[in-house]
């Protein structure tokens, strides 16, 4: 079996079917791809997951190597047997949250050194790797390329992803390059620690490069061809939903898009409100990732149909509403629960109110996803989107 | 079709096996009440209740006056509708919150008003009834007996508790006479304020009466014979569990029962450590509540059988602990997660973590329920006591 492959080509638009098949189950794309940062989906069982639809999900790297870490992990047969989850796993490479949760602390504006950037009190960044303070209990940890892979071979996940250099937005040119010449020898690096780690693997771990290049279309165009001609398995575009206007991000895909082979599947790194949904899997993307459905849960936002795409259950006219979120929608919130009663968990900061939001926006989202796939199959990808409003 | 029903009297003990029966469905006693105060029991959907085993819930009358409010809850249906749980439901009356949530702000030492007691902040009593100050929102507000019946059938929960006037432990004599006095005087007002608004009752609300007396034997005896003699559907014994030692409200319960009616349901008041489930059972209590597994299985504390009778998850020994909680126990949490995932989930304050405590800990009070009434048919209570270390 092929990890990855192709099953229909819509006629109408870039969008296509495919099929994952990892060690622990396959996955139909286009997919989205549910974020449980610490090894537990925010409110969500397992069951509760699996009973959703959702196939596959994402843990956070940096988070569970700092706790409870990755050693534990392995040591107690790997983040499926840990968390319970029998299905398909990915772990992205702890890039991201290093740079992310560093990038507050920046304090000095010092360039001059092209070795560190920034002069940040918690992210120090090297050709190396990436020096950084821990948020969980403040210790100094050091991520290089190799560093990553080899985590996440402790963790097990059936994709895993590679180590990059994420710059933050808006970037210099001269920046930009620096960082993603940097992205590129670490991709050549840790491949290289990947196909050694390999050989002692239970099963494949499928790994993604990194298409990075910031906002500069060559930049973007000279990475996707460059991550594209290495041996990896799928292609992540990252460096997008870092504080950038929508517009800009259809931009930097719709650059790297042609550049990358049609047979491995191309994951985009955390995008998924409704729109970008349709934008993106439009374009050809695969597989996305996003705290959407959970964080908005937590929030008290429920997502909906139409161009506005959301509620928020706190709001003081869902407080008499006897009716549900969504009478058309079949999740276990809307089949037993008024608004009003949501209002009134959400008001009490009730567990169980956290817990049927979420549970609304993941049925809401799988069950997007499912329609999606079914309209690439019968090219009416364009009249779903107008049904749902965009 | 009777309220209450006494299938079988033990010959060993005074432990009995009974059926309540309500519009709302049956519950099979001796049973424990779950509690969800704010008309959810904390942490679990109803259907997960209901895969549980729990028949019935207690939803504290103080709590959904102050929010939402009973009006609004009327005007939805109930509580049935609102909580979107189809199954038996019970309300306090209030007293209990009103009083001891007030508790903590007597400031003055004033005695000297028999009308007042402890000149509180938060509190004013009288013969006439309660003054407070909501917790929630600061607002004034007077709960007599006629005004909590008439909340409690607003709220319309199959059975209902009587407004009484529950003594703080320690208590003067003097002080428990007055408190007495005015409990049972109460009771009576409230039976005829009940009876009233049974006539446009949709469906029956049984009506328990509720001892009081304090640590006074002879008060505890007059008590539980006048509210006997009264018109009650069922006996709740309350002042109980407020701080005395549990030898006390053994000795206090043990003054009541001799004077209870067989043929009318016995509950005890927010009671329920699985030592007292045992003894009370025992004693002829037909049905208890307790906070017990949700408020444990929000701290990450699991229940387990033994003397000790719980584990805390939080501790470092569970941190690489790769078996599950009780490894004989069937409930969700045990049969697909480990202590060292449980204990990361609540060191990471993850939701899930207080759901699948509390989960455990529902199961396992509710599987105890079950044995305990096996137990009782065939007599083998006192071998079921030894196995679970009691």
């Amino acid at each position: 079996m092929s990890f990855f492959k192709v099953s229909y080509q819509s006629k109408k638009s870039k969008a296509r079917l495919g099929t994952i098949t990892t060690n622990h189950g396959k996955v139909a794309t286009p997919a989205y791809i549910a974020v449980g940062t610490k090894a537990t989906v925010k409110g969500l069982s397992p069951k509760e997951l699996k009973d959703l639809g959702v196939k596959i999900f994402f843990v956070n790297t940096y988070h569970v190597f700092l706790q409870p870490g990755d050693s534990l992990i392995k040591k107690l047969g790997g983040l499926h047997a840990f968390c319970g989850w029998k299905g398909p796993l990915i772990t992205d490479s702890g890039g991201f949250q290093v740079f992310s949760l560093g990038k507050e602390k920046y304090t000095s504006k010092d360039n001059s050194a092209q070795s560190f950037r920034e002069g940040g009190k918690l992210t120090k960044i090297s050709n190396q790797g990436v020096l950084f303070r821990s948020y969980w209990d403040g210790k100094e940890h050091f991520f290089s390329p190799e560093k990553s892979i080899s985590i996440q071979h402790n963790l097990g996940a059936d994709l895993i992803v590679a180590f990059d250099d994420c710059t933050p937005y808006p970037v210099t040119r001269a920046k930009a390059e620096i960082s993603l010449a940097r992205t590129h020898r670490w991709a050549q690096e840790l491949l290289l620690a990947h196909q050694r780690l390999s050989r002692r693997a239970r099963y494949p771990q499928y790994l993604y490069g990194v298409v990075q290049g910031s906002y500069f279309k060559d930049l973007r165009e000279k990475s996707a061809e460059f991550i594209s001609s290495l041996p990896f398995d799928g292609i992540a575009i990252g460096g997008v939903s870092v504080g950038e206007p929508k517009k800009k991000m259809r931009q930097a895909v719709s650059w790297v898009m042609p550049y990358l082979p049609d047979d491995k599947p191309r994951h985009l790194l955390g995008v998924g409100e409704p729109d970008d949904i349709f934008d993106f899997v439009e374009m050809g993307i695969d597989t996305m990732d996003c705290v959407l459905p959970t964080r908005f849960g937590r929030m008290g936002k429920a997502i909906v149909k139409g161009k506005g795409w959301f509620i928020d259950l706190l709001k003081a006219k869902y407080q008499k509403d006897a009716s549900p979120i969504d009478p058309e929608c079949g999740c276990e919130a809307c089949q037993n629960f008024s608004k009003a009663y949501l209002h009134h968990l959400f008001k009490t900061h009730e567990l169980l109110g956290y817990r049927l939001a979420t549970l609304h926006n993941m049925y809401y989202i799988m069950d997007l996803m499912a329609k999606i796939r079914e309209a690439i199959r019968n090219e009416g990808l364009k009249e779903l989107r107008k049904e749902y409003g965009f």
